[in-house]
């Protein structure tokens, strides 16, 4: 059988010792020299001769409305409006979409401009997406991928949005799908999207690392497909943040973007798009990057810190995870960030910042935000107190432009965001329209 | 202070007994002659003169990627989109948007239609917008025009997708909303959207009539805008769901549009969107309306199907209000709809036809299409049990399209969706991959 694309036309490539795989082939997702993680690659020369820029920059303004009712779902998404950068190589037979990713990039409203001190802030909202959060923009270039490999089964450990993502697009492929969980963890509310969208959700009487031993092994010695942080394909996906921020601003980066960083795919995927588009010529810079932690789980930005000027360790060798404390943001509560390398690269490569967000102003940025008339989750909230955090050091000052990541819905997240609104509901004990009018101060 | 614009421009008319009535300055929404339902009617003589059809279709190509940083959040609205159809006279300078209503149509997967019966079947997500449910596209409208009035406070009496959109865009419009709900009866999770936006919510200690006339009287004697089904300005932007399905078929509409029906606003709205489509000559034919109700909450359906061949009685006066039984479609369990005049206006005109959807059916519709990836509410559920009922009966043959409004998403309701899902999680007894690849049969 030909394969889908060749090694020299789109292949994965070791960040430290440069070993080259098959992404088609590939089931590790480490470098099986020596143990780095790998980058999705593309020979772009190609591309560069297939369409000048101007004629890819006339490409990407397909619009939302060029599409019709005889056009296959993916002409509908805003990841794929970028087939060309993110999946060059890849036939449109194989794409897995679901329609993802055309997404606002909105203004800040007062309150939050107010909140954080500046006028110039933008927030691109990525849980308006079909399972409610960023993931998508990764999960639909990751399960093409899985169907051009000819993958039957795919696998996460996770409560949250990745098995969410993975569910919803494993079922569009008609992909099998396991998630395998410590029993009495998670309620089946908590797992409501994995199974409406059918994956086979199996507990197992033992801890999360029993649960990550498994999937390693179902995934090295059966031969089903990771759908986690760990697969580039997903990263592939992700860049589109980048590409959409560009477009919106005339194809210029604004000086800064926000993002929280959890297990990092994010936050390297953005410097990874940035870069792309610097090198070839889409842009004339890339934005820095503010990589905004909280205090339960900062161990990027603690060691980002560590790194004194009179000091010659280097960030990576500063590095150290950490145990994670209490906090809101579940989602980024994570001690040893997968991406970790990736996010230490992209950060110093853009010549960036990391802010560590104090739990009261992460969930108050939610609260804020909320004001406006816009439900981020609390991720969400590290990034925009961690953008008010740099305006307040002076790391961002007030004439450059910011654009903050929502990496998912605030509907996600009903309980913490009415945690503290609770007392705020007014209990009348009379029925009257008067008493009612007083409240409201009318 | 001359009027944002004058009642030979856009103005409210009873369908009944055509009494005109201004906009701006209303407030019962019924009419003061005969009690009747208000339609907002625009002069459309000026619209055609200042555009001819072919130059309006091509302004109403203007893409998700024309805007840029520059542009107001309306730019990337989907609704405003069409803002010379839906208030053509409203300056933009009122306009309050969440970049609402870019949303996908897409076609219905595999499991999908199999079990409906049809491949000629696609849904339009309404619920990816940025409350998560249809009201949006209503929402901007009606808060946009609220702006415009120099309205100082909105309120409603609900519990659910009504009351997170009134507290979403008054929060965005810097204007006042209050949400009153009877004591005891909702949850602060159930009231999350509404606390986060900040309305002030306020529970009385008395039924939900009691919570009514306290809402009727605030808008007679206080001057409180309604967010309610009555506000005719939400029509106008519910119509959008016809122009955008018009668009995707290529200024063609489909043989059926099929909806849920709880007060009637989204299915009047598209009766009334197709209709001006085909005056000013966008589409040759406008496409027949199946509105789908629930066993629990059928009484449109119920008096629908009671006007026999040789009765005399028309439907509206075979119309009575039901009392409702348990469903897990909330959002439609409503036995005396709002715009029930409007409904039967509209079904009739466009030569359409009802169902009553079995609890059971409208449950399965929802799983069967979260097989495909796509998680919808209970409401989309008894849409698409009716499509199916209707292809049964023979009332929609397999060679006509079809498009399912899907009016939330399964995100708002994922308690009800995962009630008869708990027992699928598997409970394994040990930590063994072979254990766990045996389970997935891999």
């Amino acid at each position: 059988m030909k394969p889908v694309f060749s090694m020299d036309q789109t292949w994965l490539q070791c960040i430290n010792c440069g070993l080259k795989a098959d992404l088609l082939a590939e089931r590790q997702f480490v470098c099986h020299s020596c143990g780095g993680l790998f980058d999705v690659e593309h020979d772009s020369s190609v591309i560069e001769a297939m369409e000048s820029v101007a004629g890819l920059k006339r490409i990407f303004a397909r619009s939302m409305t060029d599409f019709s009712a005889s056009s296959p779902n993916f002409e509908q998404s805003g990841v794929w409006r970028y087939h060309e950068l993110i999946m060059p190589y890849l036939p449109s037979e194989y794409i897995v979409s679901l329609a993802e990713g055309n997404v606002p990039i909105l203004r800040a409203g007062n309150n939050l401009c107010r909140w954080v001190g500046t006028n110039n802030l933008w927030i691109i909202l990525e849980g308006m997406t079909p399972t409610g959060s960023f993931k998508d923009f990764g999960g639909t270039v990751l399960m093409s991928i899985a169907k051009a490999a000819g993958v039957k089964a795919v696998i996460c450990a996770s409560t949250g949005d990745t098995s969410a993502m993975a569910a919803a697009y494993a079922a569009a492929a008609g992909i099998k799908c396991g998630v395998i969980l410590p029993a009495g963890k998670v309620t089946a509310v908590q797992l409501a999207q994995p199974l409406v969208h059918g994956a086979t959700v199996i507990t197992l009487p033992g801890t999360f690392d029993d649960c990550m031993r498994v999937v390693r092994e179902l995934v090295s010695k059966y031969g089903v497909y990771p759908a986690n942080s760990l697969n580039p394909a997903r990263i592939e996906g992700h860049q589109v943040t980048s590409f959409q921020i560009a477009q919106f601003f005339g194809w210029n980066m604004p000086n800064w973007i926000a993002l929280p960083v959890g297990n990092g795919s994010n936050c390297s995927s953005v410097g990874k798009g940035m870069r792309l588009l610097k090198r070839l010529k889409f842009v004339p810079e890339t934005s820095r990057i503010l990589g905004c932690q909280s205090e339960a789980a900062c161990p990027l930005a603690r060691s980002f810190f560590r790194q004194e000027p009179d000091d010659d360790r280097t960030w990576q060798s500063a590095y150290k995870p950490m145990k994670v404390g209490e906090t809101t943001a579940t989602a980024a509560r994570i001690g040893d960030p997968v991406s970790a390398k990736k996010v230490m690269r992209e950060i110093t490569e853009s010549n960036g910042q990391m802010t560590i967000a104090k739990e009261q102003d992460l969930n108050e940025a939610v609260a804020v935000c909320g004001r406006d008339g816009i439900f981020v989750c609390p991720q969400t909230g590290i990034a925009l107190a961690g953008i008010r955090d740099a305006i307040s050091i002076g790391f961002i000052s007030r004439d450059e432009t910011v654009v903050a990541v929502s990496t998912a819905t605030g509907l996600k997240f009903t309980e913490s965001a009415t945690r503290h609104l609770e007392g705020q509901i007014i209990k009348l004990d009379n029925c009257r329209t008067d008493s009612v009018a007083a409240i409201l101060e009318i």
